[in-house]
């Protein structure tokens, strides 16, 4: 997906710019249609507000043919063919593409409930969860009245939008879409950052396997070069950090037990802000260890 | 397995005295016949430094002939036939008896492999073991050469018979074979015990599966009413611990992120000495927690 | 004071069990007088409670001069002259025969409003305050009315009361009137208790000077043989503990900065429970600690 | 003292060039005369570079020549008269403006005892040290022969000048003669930064008094908007920061004790690296806390 600037969306014909934000919004080139008439916009927050407000004050039909655009989910990992390069690429984020065969049943399962029950797909945000969160929201949702869902799935269109948006445009400000997270190593028994330690993040499932999001090293300062996740919404849902200590402390000729008490120091946390700076830190000698959520 | 008196065994007959101590060395009465004249014993450390000194004098062939007379490891599994019920006991106590094939094959080879160099079974004082514990310790023994392990044989069977002693006879002191395993959760969100949190031990196994030791529930001074692991040895491994904790603060109206940051933690920690006595404490609020090797 | 078995009061004669518990209730022999009645007594407790019922059943006239029996604080200090030995040990245990300038005249103002307010002297429980509470106490007071001040001077009289009963009747139950105020040090550098460490816990004051009010050395432990306050109340205040750490790291050849990072700990922290078990631990290493309320 | 970029010095006359940096060296314009000649400089390490050159360049009697251009310690203050503005502001920096008499009388008794040791000032680079920092400095050098003290000066000389170069010359790189000291305050109650807390930062003296360093209140990412020492070394020393905790917790409606447990805590700790980044945070609840050095 290649970036445009917003001077050059303000200035491009109404062809270019629907040519080019036609997909924010999934089959629905209307909105950027709509909107272009608004422009000079001052920033993304303002040309994204005014694509909101196109949908908004389009008619029940047309935001309903708006969430018949989207395809189901999972569903689309099987038939693949109809999926827009933009969903295809979100549902994969999630794990979607690879899912365990109780996994995908699962998914079926609900998807179909949901279908069944309000005649539209189920949409979601899926760049904003993970497979457990997914279930979650889905059961959370499936007992809800049908009016209640036309605003959930819009609210969830908004999103999904934002974050194309956010890929797309560049401009002087940023749509609040992502977070961060982050991991720091103090070795308090030496009293200094922890270098080279090796941290691995990984994503928990119910149903499924566990799944490695990450791997990095810990630098000078006992961070990791580039933030776990970053640059894009902290997908909601159970994790565990794996730091290897014992071989820290080893190397620098600090006296350990055989075998070492603390050897691999899982940390188990869950996520509940995708938008958020959640940092989690490990205070650490070879007898114990402290962490917290930082920030 | 019925206790008797260290009085009861000093004013004993012999043959009394040598029917119930016979099988502290394993098909080896002899030892027993032997340490009888040294009556009467003022402890059973006494007892036990009596038996151990006829073993240490006797002929190489005779020490050679009580290393024989132990079973293979785990092979006991499958031809519980010959075994003594000490002998059963104490092996099932490591799960010997409930090995997955993978495991069961790893320690046949070993064993195997170990009995073919020496000519003489692989002995170790299982009660002090994990089957990790037990694969790491033939595989750093199979090097040496047979003096060596004839020595390491010798003094493995005096940790056995020691606890089998410990078990059987009742006196004013005791043999330092026991540890323990213990565990405290202060809540330090609210500045008291955690009462009420259920902790789960469990032992994993690099080969096989996890497998749970013992589940608790913390009293109103936030520690479990017996040891985790208490009056045996601690066995040497690797454990988690777990604490449910954030239906612990739920339940106290606690406001919690959705879901809770912490839900079940988990503390990964190894057993060097099957004899101490480790305290592995936890100290949560919802958004963090510290440990540490107690005393 | 010397001691004297709940059996023996059981069986004494009438005027030597009132000589005895004369004294119990400030110059108001009266009431053990009436409660010799009662007996025999199964414990200390219902020896208190029968005591108790004899003041509130007794008429309001009789309960004020039970009130009007006792001195005035700190003014005690200066005419010792008409104090039972039990008053002068009770103030003093509160530092009131040791107080600064600034703090008697704190004292004597506070008590003089009291008397003048409300006709009688103003009494606390001396032993489970430190002179900084007992002029919190007071000012909180002053405003009450007449009835709640005479409950309250009750309330004082048989919290006295019971500490001084538990004091001299040994029986095979306790009044609840004891606290304990204990402490841990633990060092998570070398993963075991901290023997050695130096241990200092000093009352703060607001208008006079700090005192110390004990010191010890932690044993192999890592605690102190004796809790820091024990077998009696813990004073109502504000405290420091003061931990002298670099010293014994530097004793075990750690590497510590010039002038090392951490030396003399100090933990401040207020009791609000003088018959609670306040534990105060230290988890430490040079470069970092970890303190909590624990129990 | 008005800044001057290097390039400027690299293009000034010979005597503006000296006119400016002619003080950098106590009393020493020849230092900046020499170094004129090796014009232009490529950044101010390079500039320092060339000072120092001609300082170590120098015959034996000049370099004691500059060493008896400096001021004796704490004399200053009293005949301020002779000092250069430079000293004069370095000497107040430690606090040697406002000593007590018994810090003056030790002050005054060292730097008498050095001078009639060795025949020249003791100098010291007083803006890396507190008033006791100095006393252990110059108690610590009292017993060198007079070749090592020679050597040391010149070392102090040249923090000074670089010190005093850092505040005068702006140029694309720095000297790294600056550290700085934070907090940053965590509320693991709730699980997010502590804002609004108010800390002080106390310097602690042997022989004085304890003197405020700073008081800050923390921002709502739980630090305070400036370091605590921050684009100056900061000086070697004891140190006691202070957190006034229970107001934050109460104001915020968690339920405390009466009085609360933690009301200040005081963190006391040591610096010893002037010219290091020593973060000090405190992770706190009502009921327990944590803290390290970290970075």
């Amino acid at each position: 997906m290649s970036q445009v600037t917003l001077a050059d969306l303000n200035a491009a014909s109404q062809s270019d710019f629907v040519a080019a934000l036609g997909n924010v919004f999934e089959h629905s080139a209307w909105i950027a249609e709509a909107a272009v008439m608004r422009r000079p916009f001052g920033g993304v927050a303002a040309l994204f507000g005014a694509m909101k407000d196109m949908v908004e004050r389009a008619s029940s039909e047309r935001r309903m043919a708006l969430i018949k655009a989207h395809p189901d989910l999972a569903d689309k990992t099987q038939r693949a063919a109809g999926l827009t390069a933009d969903s295809n690429a979100e549902q994969n984020s999630a794990g979607l593409d690879r899912l365990t065969d109780a996994e995908y049943d699962a998914f079926e399962r609900v998807n179909n409930a949901y279908r069944a029950k309000f005649g539209f797909p189920y949409i979601v945000c899926v760049r904003r969860h993970t497979r457990d969160s997914i279930l979650r929201d889905v059961e959370r949702r499936l007992p809800n009245d049908a009016a209640t869902e036309m605003g959930a799935s819009i609210a969830e269109i908004f999103r999904i939008a934002a974050l194309r948006l956010d890929q797309l445009v560049t401009a002087s400000d940023r749509l609040p879409v992502n977070g961060r997270l982050s991991t720091h190593v103090l070795d308090t028994h030496n009293g200094k950052p922890a270098a080279g330690i090796a941290v691995e993040l990984i994503e928990l499932s119910e149903l499924g396997e566990a799944r490695v999001v990450t791997r990095a090293i810990t630098n000078a300062d006992g961070r990791t070069d580039r933030p776990l996740i970053g640059n894009r919404p902290v997908p909601l849902g159970r994790y565990e950090l794996r730091f290897s200590v014992s071989r820290y402390f080893a190397e620098r000729g600090v006296p350990l037990s055989d075998p070492p008490f603390l050897d691999q120091i899982p940390l188990r946390f869950s996520v509940s802000e995708p938008e958020g700076h959640l940092h989690v830190p490990l205070l650490v000698t070879p007898w114990g260890y402290t962490t917290y959520r930082g920030s």
